[in-house]
């Protein structure tokens, strides 16, 4: 299985640095810009996870991370124009990502023999935290903060994670259900627009 | 004095995670995001304070911090309509909050062999960094670089803290001194709407 | 060399400093929003670097840096109107400080053990980070992400830094041979107003 996560993993670093440099894209960015905004979103999530777990940052020694978020940006860069055609499949990419890291956030939380509840929210947050930065150093409204369920589903797949080992089932089996919840979830939200109900936005008046 | 400390911190970081709800509120976010941005709130300054100072992160064992900023949240989510009709006492919550976080800081810093000078300003991050990432997060310009005075009133109060401690008074009188001037030196800002004096804002011209 | 660098990294927190308390002579803060800006802009590049890495953070010892920031920023209050006059050597001091952090984030990496090439990138963060954060902070489209040759200065000077290692040329040479390259590439970017190619900014049409 570890095998298998690895490569999701990868593949989720590099769906979240493309998002970040189609966002440069739009910023009209250089490919530095390009690079880094990639980085900062491919890796950022398990960046926070790793310094507030206190281990050792995961790409310090897995340099290739980053030279996958390097390359993603570079490849964006000379082929955005092309792939805007087309985003649709970006969003299910984004998605198998997300499953991604949940799983992973879950699984490394675990393992430093923190709490469920503390591994549920890790799993949110390095799932989530890098497309915060990346909206936050290119000033846009945080997608994650208005968009349809995405937090709600790597929330969903970390209580069926630690839920599934808590039954008893093994690894695998836990892993397995809580990336398939992960993306269904997200995936409803996708196909039908699902929004969790919002407070009714206010006029802002004053300051 | 260590339980009156440990009541006034989770106030501070309930207060706090109100404050957080409330700008979501503002932003017409839904409840996922409510609680996002009151965690932020509730326990960033703190958070930050832990990771610079190598500590292991407070919430990560005590984790009912994180259902306190939730709580708040969600209750925020379904009665912040009638909240604001009477914002007045948020303002003096949150002074005690801020007070708490100050005297905290303060004593945890030098509780890891800093110096005071690092213990004061450590009290002023822990104080005002979970308001600053709130405002960033939801895009407003931050409060506390603009504020009547509010940093100030952390430093005043972490400078009583170490200040008492080297002049050989107990640790209760030093905490209680500190939490008192924290507290009144924000209260006379709020009261009289104190600003320190500013600099003269200019036309920004080009880029 | 030692002192060399020492002198010219206080140098550059000095500088990147004032640049912060300039951003916020601009936004018309008061003298605590002047030393809040400046001390995360001076220092926080060098405080991610050590986060990272896992290193303590270099100012909680060294508690001068904190001090000099401060100061900067009382003198950009009081002087700030004056500055403003001539900045064009502004620019120029800010390169010498991107050269020192250059030189100094590459140094300390290898220090603790980390590859050459991990050693570039940290050289670049702990060069753009702090203008970063204070452009975020502030509300500010980061510069660095839109700016004449910048973050690619770093990115050149690490390159040389670790190359010169690599060859066998001394320590002394490496850190000369890569300050003076960051430098150079940074000032033809001033003088000659070069960027890097950009991806063309596209109309921002809906979400």
């Amino acid at each position: 299985m570890h095998t298998l996560i690895h490569v999701l993993d990868l593949f989720g670093v590099m769906v979240f640095a493309l998002s970040g440099a189609l966002v440069a894209a739009r910023k009209g960015m250089d490919w530095m810009g390009f690079s880094l905004v990639a980085i900062v979103t491919g890796i950022g999530g398990g960046t926070l996870r790793d310094l507030l777990l206190d281990r050792p940052v995961y790409w310090l020694t897995q340099w290739y991370y980053l030279v996958l978020c390097i390359l993603t940006a570079l490849a964006t860069f000379y082929l955005a124009r092309h792939l805007h055609e087309r985003l649709g499949w970006l969003l299910w990419a984004d998605a198998i990502g997300l499953a991604a890291f949940t799983v992973i956030g879950n699984d490394v939380t675990l393992s430093t023999g923190a709490s469920p509840f503390i591994a549920v929210v890790m799993g949110v947050m390095t799932a989530t935290f890098g497309g915060l930065i990346r909206d936050v150093l290119c000033g846009e409204p945080p997608l994650l903060l208005h968009r349809e369920v995405y937090a709600t589903a790597a929330l969903a797949g970390g209580i069926v994670f630690v839920s599934s080992l808590t039954l008893g089932l093994g690894d695998w089996v836990a892993a397995l259900a809580a990336f398939l919840v992960t993306l269904i979830v997200r995936g409803l939200g996708i196909v039908y627009h699902l929004h969790l109900p919002s407070f009714p936005r206010e006029e802002e008046s004053g300051g």
